[in-house]
């Protein structure tokens, strides 16, 4: 949801600057998402889209890379039981390889303000650092820059600037899970569900269960 | 051979400490180095030994990973185009997921002076950095330490270590080729020759072809 809500974004604000997609394939339970950001890349009219292989499950950790392990409700509060660790770090830093051999030294991504509490890797300060490390340790001396657009707002602003950008919701997908119908139980889903309730609007998705039993 | 001293190292200045070994097998040209891997972290008494995937061939841009690119001579003087971009700080990153799950904190890899020529992720200014990024990304408050005891060494001086802590060289894999005999051309067949010639000892390996013609 974010992420296309950033695509759709960048497609508008920077019509001719061509945007290359990256999607990893971590071994997530949700790896159905990979289809999907391949669709909406076509529709976005990505000059390009690519899927890199990451296995994260040898390293495990996480229910999201592990099948033996269980994905908490939301509420059970347990989000930080959910991290991979340093995933984010290296999926930028994956895509700043990419960005090497493609000549692209701007790489955007869409940590959200209610991704902190769980994820310490969706802080600016993070990416600030990052940063850094990726000029120092990139081939030749380069300026690669980290945009995180909506590294302040909160997902209930990503989905208000996406229903007047026209994003093909009905075509991402959020659920830890994996799953179409979607849970409606996990974290993911339910911070979902609230954004598009907060701006009174359904949620073009089927779920499985909805918060408070009104599905 | 310069990981493999380190490794032996490691073991006789902290001989209670539990060393967990991690190999990548990125798609490199000279994979055989991971077998190799596995017999030294036996032979060294590690605690675990690990062969992560990542899979560098789709990013590409260096004949260690792109079978269709030519690996340069020595003489050529072209050792930045085998540079594979951000391979240490991926690996490097992996193996701090890997901590994550082990409960280890402290990483050691063995950069040595050589390197900085073609490769900047071989500084110590780097890893530092790195460093810094990895304690704020980690899934909760970590102090990882990154060490690089050889980083202001030379690879003569970790042939004269290792000489003496009796590493078994004909062990160890070097050349960017992957052959046994190893090939004696390439920038890593070239120094780790000289490194054994200023030593006054004759390296253990084969070779197809030694610098002078002197084989």
């Amino acid at each position: 949801m974010d992420s296309t809500t950033l695509l759709f974004h960048l497609r508008q604000t920077a019509p001719n600057t061509p945007l290359h997609t990256i999607s990893i394939d971590y071994g997530q339970r949700h790896r159905i998402e990979l289809d999907f950001a391949a669709r909406l890349s076509d529709l976005a009219g990505a000059a390009s889209h690519r899927v890199l292989p990451l296995d994260l499950t040898s390293i495990g950790g996480s229910p999201l890379t592990d099948p033996d392990l269980r994905i908490p409700a939301s509420a059970d509060d347990e989000q930080i039981t959910t991290v991979v660790p340093f995933r984010n770090m290296l999926f930028v830093t994956l895509a700043s390889a990419c960005g090497e051999t493609l000549g692209a030294r701007d790489l955007y991504l869409s940590p959200v303000r209610d991704d902190y509490d769980a994820y310490r890797d969706c802080r600016r300060e993070f990416y600030d650092s990052l940063e850094g490390t990726l000029r120092l340790g990139a081939t030749r001396e380069t300026d690669f820059r980290i945009h995180t657009p909506f590294v302040d707002h909160t997902k209930v602003d990503v989905v208000a600037m996406g229903l007047q950008l026209e994003v093909p919701y009905e075509l991402t997908h959020t659920c830890y899970e994996g799953r179409r119908p979607a849970c409606g139980i996990c974290d993911a889903c339910v911070e979902r569900l609230h954004a598009f309730d907060a701006n009174g609007v359904a949620d073009p998705l089927d779920y499985e269960n909805t918060p408070g039993g009104h599905s």
